[in-house]
């Protein structure tokens, strides 16, 4: 498929058939993850690929049990992983000093970029594909389960299969809204209302709106979805995950 | 271009053209970025597109001063950001709580899914690009020099342009090193040194060697390229950065 068309056709799948991936379409889109741009080309990621119905369970549970887990034949973890490359320089007699911060974050964005890859290479595939925000809430029981050691973060994951729906694309803001010229520009009140109107006008969001007994979308996300309470518990526990993992001696 | 040969294509451009890219072609490649998957559908996300010389001038001296920069007619800088969000939640008589770690990480992944799609878009239109990871070491003065308010954070840059080389495809480790089935694959010894081998026998690698002075290619990473000195003062930056900007309040 045309790349403008795999990348603006794309919605997230939450219903999938339980037909199988095959192996061939399942290394292109694996080799097409290991495309994408990688920091001094270290590659400092891993993709774990999970089919196994047990397994497929356990992380169905890390993932606040969104059925889609269990239905889509795939999942991909994506994680930050300085692993091989420091057990790599150990045995070339190189002293590594990737146990910080800053590298936890550089192979973050080498997952992530991969992430994409894989996900649009298995949408030209046919495949559809919905991301788990989940994994870094429950990253400490993900590393578990998936035998991560030291230097291992899962940074985000993909579940994959054949869809069994067609969703209408998702809306999103006017491009003003996420783009700035030249330097950020700063949004008045108006320009706020502005952007945001259109969203809000929407059947979907007066149906959630009632559904979830609040005044208005913003309510839904502060107050049931994205709580402040969740965020600050979930962000102590990927903190203590990074630091277990061997990604915060910040000191020389 | 069908979507895998763009993914397949991809190289890393260091050389550019001084040909503009087109508003129209611009326009389809920043849509392409909003059409990534976003948490929540909340786009906690900004790009900023830089062209204007003298502020181009003043990023590429965060950048290390690589002449790509200066070259590129454009650079997106792709931000971690709730600004937006929590403007209209604040709006809206929503409290966000938004300001802690885990929603830096969400407004991280965001932006990179977004990046990647970003940088497919403009390689499928003819254009080159090239990610800077040094977006993470020199955040701070990013965040002046953008203008960036609270809550946004800058994650990675790209420049794009009419590529004026065209260089090899960039050597990649083999699959089965980046990829574990169900869990993850411890790796022995010597499965190391299988996976590193065809890296370390290339003459691109032995050439390095000799210019840098060492042994071997780890010792170029550890002793040159991502030292730990290097490292740890930069963790300290930018996690100063992120908190600066409003994203380590993680008590509830």
């Amino acid at each position: 498929m045309e790349t403008l068309k795999t990348i603006n056709d794309h919605r997230s799948i939450r219903k999938y058939k339980s037909d199988p991936i095959s192996d061939d379409i399942l290394n292109q889109i694996l080799e097409a993850g290991c495309r994408a741009s990688t920091t001094g080309n270290m590659q400092v990621y891993s993709i774990i690929v999970t089919k196994d119905e047990e397994k497929k369970k356990m992380l169905w549970e890390c993932h606040f049990k969104q059925n889609m887990v269990l239905q889509a034949p795939v999942i991909f973890t994506f994680c930050a992983d300085f692993n091989r490359f420091n057990l790599w320089c150990r045995q070339r007699d190189a002293e590594p000093g990737y146990d910080n911060f800053l590298s936890f974050m550089t192979a973050a964005i080498d997952a992530l970029l991969a992430a994409q890859n894989v996900a649009l290479a298995a949408e030209s595939k046919g495949l559809g594909i919905c991301y788990l925000g989940t994994t870094t809430y429950n990253a400490e029981k993900i590393i578990e389960i998936l035998d991560c050691p030291k230097g291992v973060v899962p940074v985000t994951t993909i579940v994959a299969g054949y869809p069994d729906e067609c969703p209408e694309l998702t809306d999103r803001l006017p491009l003003a809204a996420v783009v700035h010229n030249e330097t950020y520009q700063p949004y008045s009140r108006e320009k706020i209302d502005e952007l945001y109107n259109e969203k809000e006008a929407l059947p979907l969001t007066k149906n959630l709106i009632i559904e979830n007994q609040v005044e208005n979308l913003a309510q839904i996300f502060t107050q049931k979805r994205y709580t402040k309470k969740d965020n600050t518990y979930f962000s102590k526990c990927y903190l203590a995950a990074i630091q277990k993992q061997g990604f915060m001696n910040n000191e020389e």
